[in-house]
């Protein structure tokens, strides 16, 4: 396995973000008692058999929820807005006032169907007339308002938005949501 | 496996994975139709905008599994493993002929739990003397037979054992399991 | 029902979001296509037969937990952040960067716990010693990480945080994100 | 955020009912022990970070049930009504004597789906030939048999029945349920 | 099978809720199309092949959470009631005003507890000293606040109530709703 | 209520299982410790706030159950069989040697739909073409392999079989499974 | 692997069901449309790749449940019984007239808490002093009731009864269930 | 039942796995304390009663899964890959590195229905034509990707890809993995 470990130099030069909290990692141990007896550390792995995923930060997917839900504000429309990651999981939801109570799991849906095929769910509408049982995935919703963000490239989350009269609107908004990240 | 090393040069340029498929993913369109006319390409991010996790290869995550497998067939159980990252998510399970039904489930709970908390499993059995309603978090199993895996320091995956007659006797299979990583 | 028409007067004088927005509702359709031909329109309702609920606006939602996370980012800790409504509906969730994955349901869970009883999770679990069942109860998690959000003395919304070592600074930080309100 | 200081200045006028029963609420704790020893008061946050929102009062949602089922039984159709707020959660339920197993939550998914678009689901189901993939919302059902209650325009509830031969006759007894309100 | 043919001369005497919509029965067909065309009728079976069960009608039903309610009330407490019958389904549901989210689905566990070992659950907390992993049947809530209804000795109904401070409390507002049968 | 006391009338003259059990029910306490110390008894009610429904008899429905699998055994095809009663469950199951894992549930649902409307599924299916979101009703299938059983001409139980090559198939032996009651 | 050629030449000898109906197999497509045009057949595995798991007969798995029902009969004692296969699947289930809607469930849970451990549930009951949280496993229950069923020592089938006072009682059932078997 | 006693004796020739591991199936008892106090030993039941389903070897099923994976690798397509037994339960699953979020429950359903209906789900998505409503069937997918292993003729097993463009390219790697069998 000669090629893994070339992947493992470049890994080397990466900073992820394991690596910065790493002290503060090996402590973690969410509501637990204080783990200062916690004698046996686990076992370290090599670089080589690590591969990493790319996610936007709290920070930034906060920011590009805000600007989709300012979008739609500026429109009187009344939204939910959430991030899902390339993992599935959801980063961000922010319930707008006034959303319907269909809006939540929509948009989560919109945003998790965006990320896993890296376009906006309105194009991915269109598929479903060549493959109509794309739409029996589980997780997914083939509505317009959810908007893939990319690094490099490849896809890192979706952004979806839910509630306002039509999917067009609400992948405007969430398109407003994508733009507000590179700035 | 000439295969894997194109990937990996590619990957020298690379700050992510995703950089590396960055044309492959802007394709990504599980069982949908062909994409050539996706015009609208996703936004990209900054860097500063992202952070990374650190995941087990499927390569080593299964190399892991099976090793796991193969000290409890050693020992003549039957058992289940499973590998679960840092997001919560099934990497790899092996159920083992032979093992109960209840051993699938439990497995994919005990790495679970491992990679939550960075510690193993029987060690976090002990922590419910004083905060009893942990074991209360949804997807937890509060049952020795539990590994993390860390990198690090940080944990990146747990490794779950389910089907042998004590939880010490699935945590030493699990054990097994991260000792076959780094080597 | 003489207690009824008591609460009506005092209704009365309410002025709700729902008011606010009336000309916009009218037209809102999530996603559907335009509803022009809507003729048929909703019948009204009297005050009388009305009761109205306070929420936190995703506003100041999203505030009180930046607040909380910021709290935990400060002292190292990586935590998610949930702000659940007292309908029982999640408003708002920031899961942090690094959180474990047994972190996103646990905040919500403890903000539903909190709102449910109006009291700091920290407080109820003391409760169980008389009435252990009650951790039993759908959607609840006993565990310290919860505090009520009031108005006017009543619970309106819980804010949960998890994934800090302890449940004491979890909820030190839920209460970062409390005080943050009413500045 | 201009528009936010504007329904803030609405809300200043609002009387909730959270107010009504200020005294009783703080010390709300469903099933738990009594709380006289919880000292620490849960913050109060200020009415410019609140919106409100208005439901049916439990008294006039039975009240409209009672009027759906009564319509049904009145044409020998046996048939369970449900009533959902704006907020998504269920009000009231009659199961009407004889009424089909599959009655139940088919009521309560018509209600919720007329409440999410302020329209007759009769309506909302003309609205799958433009957007076919609405009904694949989930908690929705597109069946004649729901309708929306309004209070000045805005959606508070929404009245779902099922179990009589048509979509078309569920919804007039639904309708039945809106009339009886504002009476 | 002697046993069964005394049942069936005690059912041979019965006559059904079935026989009297038995015209109307056959129309039967929940928001389906018109049946004029059903042109095969359904099988008919013997009475000695049926047993019967007995049910609180909806209108009694409905009195008796109503009862319940307003026992609550006249005490200022804000709670939810539900009655469950013999088959473990919902009949009635009443989620009062101002009653916390975790109220609804509790009232439905006490009353399905209740009716499943015709007993008070305050009753049936006791018997957990004794076999404390009976709380562990899905469905069941072990807390007071619910009262079976019964029939000539044999239980049809629960009713469940949640959402006061204390769960005896709970259930003398579940009493007075079974004390509001038989009058 | 003129009706309701029509059939109040009707119920009078019933006798109910209940009451034949009714000794033996007041001891009905699955898996519990021995309630000798049940004092307080439940309170009884009126015979007119009752409705009774009727159900086959679990020896009448396991023999027809058998004689829809014998009908398959007979043609070499393998299935799986339900039974489910008008409230919606299911009373028995016969998990055919060698059916298909998709059986199971597939049966338990062709039962539940033929029960819920009265009708075949084969013939269900044919409504569809006027009203398609029928089957989206939760719990239903609408495929051929469902059959009603009657009592009376009202719908008591639904049959359902899966697993044979054709939904036609499937339905000829759920037939022959009505057709064994009444003999 | 030297173990695992030991257990393929075991296997060699072995004659399963799926070679009986292999011609059956083929055709095999439950509810689907026929098949003849299916040209491409699936690829066949060697023995030596493949393992076989022990069943009950639907046959013996309902002679096994009758049994349980007509002791729990003969004690007038109402309840449900479940057979569930070493994979975990349902067998047969049996609702006795009768029995309390939490029997089902419990039934079906016991049967495969039994199977699972190759034990009474009365004595896997016991083994919770060391290990409490056993019981936490998806799928179990701890409570008397199940017994196993073994062909030569392992456990092929677990046959669960719920609904009777104690579980003493059920478990006596339940043991009926499996002496009727072998006769 | 002249049938059955056929299938007996052909039964009577098998030696099953479960007899291979008898000594230590009767000690099996997952995670469980010590069992040596286990005195009462299962029933054994006679040959005639047991039917055997036959499965791929967890070696063998992971095999044909890296087998698959290695064959998308190859075409730089990122998927995951999972096998389903005959009893619809999970064998193994390997997540590939970069594989979308939505891959990994499509690559069971895909296994699921392949193995159901032992073909490949593209021969099976041609039936909806005729039997659309086939795709409601719970735990089925129909989309192009999955593939059946059958023995002597009998489905054992599904393999099931997912994450690739094209449900066409999907099948075409989960048909490598079949391939890996029997070499």
């Amino acid at each position: 396995m000669q090629k893994m470990s070339v992947r493992t130099r470049v890994l080397t030069g990466a900073v992820t973000l394991a690596a910065v909290g790493a002290g503060t990692f090996g402590a973690l141990s969410a509501s637990a008692a204080p783990q200062s007896d916690q004698a046996r550390p686990a076992a370290d792995v090599r670089k080589s058999e690590t591969v990493t995923s790319t996610h936007l930060s709290v920070a930034a997917a906060t920011k590009a929820a805000q600007a989709a839900l300012a979008a739609a504000e500026k429109e009187n429309q009344r939204v939910t807005v959430a991030v899902v990651d390339r993992n599935g999981n959801t980063l961000v939801t922010l319930r707008g006032d006034g959303a319907g109570p269909q809006s939540y799991e929509s948009a989560e849906r919109k945003a998790f169907t965006a990320v896993s095929w890296n376009a906006p769910t309105s194009e991915l509408v269109k598929r479903l007339a060549q493959t109509p049982n794309l739409k029996d995935i589980p997780g997914t919703l083939f509505l317009g308002g959810g908007a893939p963000v990319a690094s490099q490239g490849a896809p890192i989350a979706g952004i979806g938005v839910a509630g306002a009269p039509s999917g067009d609107l609400d992948e405007k908004f969430a398109q407003a949501g994508v733009a507000a990240l590179g700035k």
